[in-house]
């Protein structure tokens, strides 16, 4: 994580196209957060709350809004949108190791698999049959790809990611780590106390500019698939059922839950361990709060919540006592 | 996912055992839901809510029950359970790509494991010392197998799935990519502020027809077993923790948590994320709704709950004030 | 799981340094719980409510306090904290077969990896470059280590876990099966209703004598590390988001989410499924129930809960009908 680069203070205002108020000449070789900065380092606020930390932080320059920028006396970039501005600042200082193209001597490919000359394929990954590798892709390594699976370009799977059989994944994706793309649903029918298992027919189709986070699981469709519409992002230990339906630029954080077949509109965001039961559709742009359990279609968008606030323990057994009784609130 | 086979309506019913209303000559490629079916496919209701969808389906033939089966002009399967109908038929339209037995020269076997000629050893496997793997069994690529271990007749085990040492897998299971199986559990004991490990010396004991789903992890007694009886089913991202014990047909849907030692009853479910606290005896036929924390034994079957509604995150605010006075509900 | 030694009793309490009221002459072979202890194993009672079944247990010899010993009649090793004295003893039973040191022929070392003489590298291992493997290190087959990672003296890490780049990884930690450490947290600047990625730019950073519970995935830091402490121990299936800092001796159960830049003290305990959200601090020797979540930072070490109490659902269904009404309450 040792950039090689540097900028000039000057060349990073002119690439992220700001206003620079300082010293042009500055060399700046890294970004981090104004208590840990060096005298070499970029840093930003994007919340009133970190001003204090304006007068310690030891940063060469600050990327901030126009309202705060008087909170420092050293050299900005100025920026209607700071966290935004960092973002795309963060970009600049990424290593990203150079990765010769190529398919690994340790790799598994079948013949019958269309891998193109300029993606990656690692130690130890297998591409089954007819499956179709696109250019650019990067697999890394213990990742497999099943049968007609195909891998559109530009897209990172990383280390030790299980894609089954028969999955499309858009472009410009980041799979990371342990995710599993394909596995069956919880589908079963009852036989005089027996499980009958739903074979899941369908597949799982994944947009473009999707991330998903480690050891995710997305199940294939039972009949019809499983959809993530394009510039989707989902954290860490989600579990999207078969057959689900998550519209464009909606968010998921982490150990979320999402059951069969429920529909999620465009732009939602659903904090860590939200959980949707099956069969509901929720509307574009809404928001639900952590921990929220959501039973119902949501028709409007707006901000949910579910649950009750946190206490001491020695308080809250007493609520509790008196959640038991709210039946008798009916005649209040 | 191409089903190259296809069946005449008629044969549908004889396999199915099933009477049939319509064409015996239509043949059916496919199998979906009545929205997405072609005019090649068999379709399926099974709630009256989908009803006004038999207007519009293009489906060649249906799988329902006598009482609607007025509501669908075309040719009908006609079952008194057509949720169990269908999950028949899918098995019929389910394409298994053929693996060639044996041991890929791209895995690894210890001299001193036993394999049988039929089982398939995928690229980039490890099974090692002593351990058992038994006729038709899948072990699919990356997948770890420990010491001592016995996996038994018709068992798949997807991708990347680890599976620690003296561990028994049953007949016929499906084990999902990323599974692990066997790891310690929690167990410390404190000393002067340091935890010092419980060493875990149990094994994990699965029966026959058990479905984990991916991600699902099962740690190891530490001591005695942690035991999954026959024909259990458990979806994705589920942890159960050393010395659980799991009553055959039971079935645990995704995200939920068994605590250490807990006990489930036969042919309990539990909804989605749903937690059981440690030590604990729930009955047979107990079903628990998404998301409750089960912290005491329950001797009853019936169905079990906790948690609160969900609600605009505005009015909830207002309500979880509410919560906090709740002790004074002891006056009502 | 069959260990190869035994111990006489004697030996026993000399090695664990314990007060011996019985024969010392007697072999145990094994250690088990009460109801399951053979007559050639030793035994231990921690808790009170196992009292009856000293009276039908088979075990040669107990584990037990001073005030328990008058309820069994045979041998017994006696400690003020029985728990404890188990947990040593089951050290000694624990069979832990014999590795090989070097590096498996089917594994790929980076020419600029450094790898001790000591440290085992499995089958189907990746350690890329300029990474460091020290002394006794164990890599079971199919871990990925990243570049310019570092594992430290006598860490294990097992099957199929992965190891991001600049990562660094404390001596004598056990890693479990599909653990993901380094991956980038869910962190997103929108831009015209897109989400614009931001990069991550720090490390994971993890102590001494930390165990990590399988599947569970720690993401790197945005801006400044991930950091963990010694001597924590982490549960399966937790996330633990970017910028996380937990403090020496806490412990997290199963399902737990901790999100991002939030710090937890030292000696902490989470119980399973709890969730702490982003940018909050949680002293020392804080102890959260199970399910709770936890929304504003804890200034005061103690015990802390969420949630309501479960109940049969149709009780359940009128008493959140009335949470519905709380807001009502404010007039009481």
């Amino acid at each position: 994580m040792s950039p090689l680069t540097s900028f000039k203070l000057s060349e990073l205002a002119d690439i992220l196209e700001v206003e620079l108020d300082g010293n042009p000449d500055t060399e700046i070789f890294g970004l981090s957060s104004l208590d840990l900065a060096s005298e070499r380092d970029i840093s930003f606020i994007s919340r009133e709350s970190f001003i204090p930390q304006l007068q310690s932080t030891n940063a060469a320059a600050i990327i901030c809004s126009k309202a705060l920028s008087d909170h420092f006396k050293g050299s900005k970039l100025i920026s209607d949108d700071p966290y935004l501005l960092y973002a795309k600042c963060s970009s600049l200082f990424k290593s990203k190791p150079l990765q010769n193209p190529g398919i690994s001597k340790l790799a598994s490919v079948d013949s019958s698999a269309s891998v193109a000359d300029s993606a990656v394929i690692s130690n130890f990954v297998s591409v089954s049959k007819n499956s179709i590798i696109e250019d650019d892709v990067i697999l890394m390594p213990g990742v497999f790809i099943g049968n007609d699976t195909v891998v559109k370009k530009g897209t990172i799977i990383h280390s030790n990611a299980s894609i089954y059989e028969s999955i499309e994944i858009g472009e410009g994706c980041i799979i990371h780590s342990g995710v599993v793309i394909g596995s069956d649903g919880l589908g079963f029918a009852k036989e005089s106390n027996q499980w009958v298992k739903i074979e899941h027919l369908g597949k799982v189709l994944i947009g473009n500019n999707v991330e998903l986070g480690s050891n995710t699981t997305i199940d294939r469709g039972s009949v019809g698939d499983t959809v993530l519409g394009d510039n989707i992002k989902i954290d860490n230990l989600v579990h999207i059922a078969h057959n689900v339906y998550i519209g464009s630029g909606s968010a998921i954080a982490a150990n979320s839950a999402i059951a069969g077949s429920t529909k999620i509109g465009k732009n939602c965001t659903l904090a860590g361990c939200t959980a949707l039961v099956d069969n509901i559709q929720i509307a574009d742009e809404v928001h639900i709060t952590a921990k929220s359990l959501i039973t119902k279609s949501i028709k409007e968008s707006g901000i949910y919540s579910s649950g009750t606030p946190f206490m001491k323990n020695s308080d809250w057994k007493k609520n509790a006592v008196g959640f038991k009784k709210l039946h008798k609130l009916s005649k209040l």
